[in-house]
């Protein structure tokens, strides 16, 4: 239950960091990509077999460095049913070498739709009389915009089985003005949403603190991360933007509570993309991930100790 | 561009009805789910199976009545790979049929992510100099938290391919009020929403006024489809919550505007499980289905003429 789990895996590693698997097939090195259009040509097939092998060798490269690791579920829909049968096997395997999987699937329906998703991501559809396991992940990323009847079944397979979600609540990118800053009586629909995330998530807390559903708050508004740590006491923060869309490691401070916990933040493209930076031709792109994520964890040592 | 295939389809077969295909499990006939498990025994494979020889009997059994078929994405995701390449073969399948299809897919996320989404649900995904296709559908649903970045890349491939989306406004679930109908200023957060799909979706109309990005205005809210449907002029409405949610044909005639367009009528259970109330044992599956269908195209033709 909670976040206990990650919030072990976090101070064991010293790092409260988690690296997006945001794999675009762009971001594979070319001679990598090759092997497999070679043999497969020009398909879905092909690029899925090189992000499946790109995306282990990240993981065998950040295992002992970062505690998470975060697949957005786009890269892997976006290659159909192929990219789908990778997530499962990537999923596993940053599983088997103890990493926590955030599944970035930010899905939101109601009802039995919202128990379909899930018993997919993170509980088990039954067949008949068996439980089958799907893709298992320890955590996913959820919208909130239905209201609780999009969360409730999620909470359910939280509380069954030691899983744990994030509700977005404000996001890092610009346009998160348009509907997140509306004014709403006292509060902006940022705020209102936090306040429903810790009111959904009420009486799931575990041994540190934090209940089950965790909030998605973004490094480009400290302004708003400050306040928001502040108001939703209990809520872990998982905390987009780091890196490429401008947040540093002293705007994500204000995520972490006074004993340095309660939040994670993610980088996705600076770790992915490193060997894009040394010159090479990306043979080097588990040593290049592995230093990129190192720097990244001194840089937040800087402002954050973990307790 | 925009909702003219959709207006087509709808007007050749007078019915404004898209039939949602929100396969779960226990929705198929015992005696085809049995012909699957008793093979391939009680996985995810069985389940995969039944689910796309039932669902491909109801598209026989629909295509001429219905304009428009709509599978839940959930319902696939729950079996993991297999259940996505089912929900492939059914979405080719129904497009060969002449049917529009609708993927409920409720995605939201930023940039390149949603520019991913929008590449596997409406366009193409590039491997080296190859346009792959994958999920190819009609129109997508998307979910409009973060604003206009999760809906841009969409629109592109709408222009590009001649496809349309519709974004979440006020749904048909009880726990819609939680965020959707906060006040906002001088609206409440459902109308910030709605005047949001209007304004990102401005330029895209076609030759039936309809403009390419739609909103999903539940059945259960009659004076909100009222309204909405004053407020937004040239936004198609996808209206779920007929039927099993309690939306009646009186309730949805608000949805139309006074041509009897801009609107169609969702219906899953009480199309997928007519057969649970015919006494059999769900051979008659499609004939039930099929009488369900023609007596809500009925319903509707008491309110709505479409011209």
């Amino acid at each position: 239950m909670s976040f206990d789990v990650l919030q072990e895996k976090i101070k064991a590693k010293k790092n409260p960091t988690v690296a997006g698997l945001d794999t675009r097939v762009e971001y594979v090195p070319p001679y990598l990509l090759k092997e497999y259009t070679d043999k497969y040509g020009e398909t879905l097939e092909a690029a899925a077999g090189a992000i499946l092998e790109f995306d282990r060798g990240l993981i065998d490269a950040l295992y002992d460095v970062v505690p998470a690791v975060k697949p957005q579920a786009a890269y892997f829909e976006c290659l159909g049913w192929r990219g789908m049968k990778v997530l499962e096997e990537l999923i596993a395997y940053a599983k088997s070498k103890g990493l926590y999987v955030i599944a970035d699937v930010k899905r939101g329906d109601i009802g039995t739709t919202a128990t379909a998703y899930s018993e997919g991501w993170l509980g088990v559809t039954r067949v008949g009389s068996a439980d089958c396991p799907v893709f298992d992940a320890d955590c996913v990323t959820l919208n909130g915009y239905m209201g609780s009847d999009a969360i409730k079944p999620f909470l359910a397979d939280c509380a069954a089985r030691g899983k744990s979600a994030f509700v977005l609540c404000k996001t890092s990118n610009p346009s998160s003005v348009e509907l997140q800053d509306m004014v709403a009586g006292d509060r902006v629909v940022y705020s209102v949403m936090g306040d429903l995330i810790q009111r959904w998530g009420a009486g799931t807390k575990g041994k540190y603190g934090y209940q089950a559903l965790g909030a998605v708050v973004g490094a480009t508004h400290p302004a708003v991360l400050k306040e928001l740590r502040r108001r939703l006491d209990g809520v872990f923060f998982l905390v987009p933007g780091y890196g490429a869309q401008g947040g540093t490691a002293a705007d994500v401070r204000w995520a972490f509570d006074e004993l340095g916990r309660g939040a994670i933040v993610n980088a996705s493209r600076s770790i992915l993309c490193a060997w894009k930076k040394t010159g090479g031709d990306g043979h080097d792109y588990r040593e290049a991930a592995r230093a990129a994520a190192e720097k990244m964890r001194d840089e937040l040592k800087e402002y954050i100790t973990v307790m």
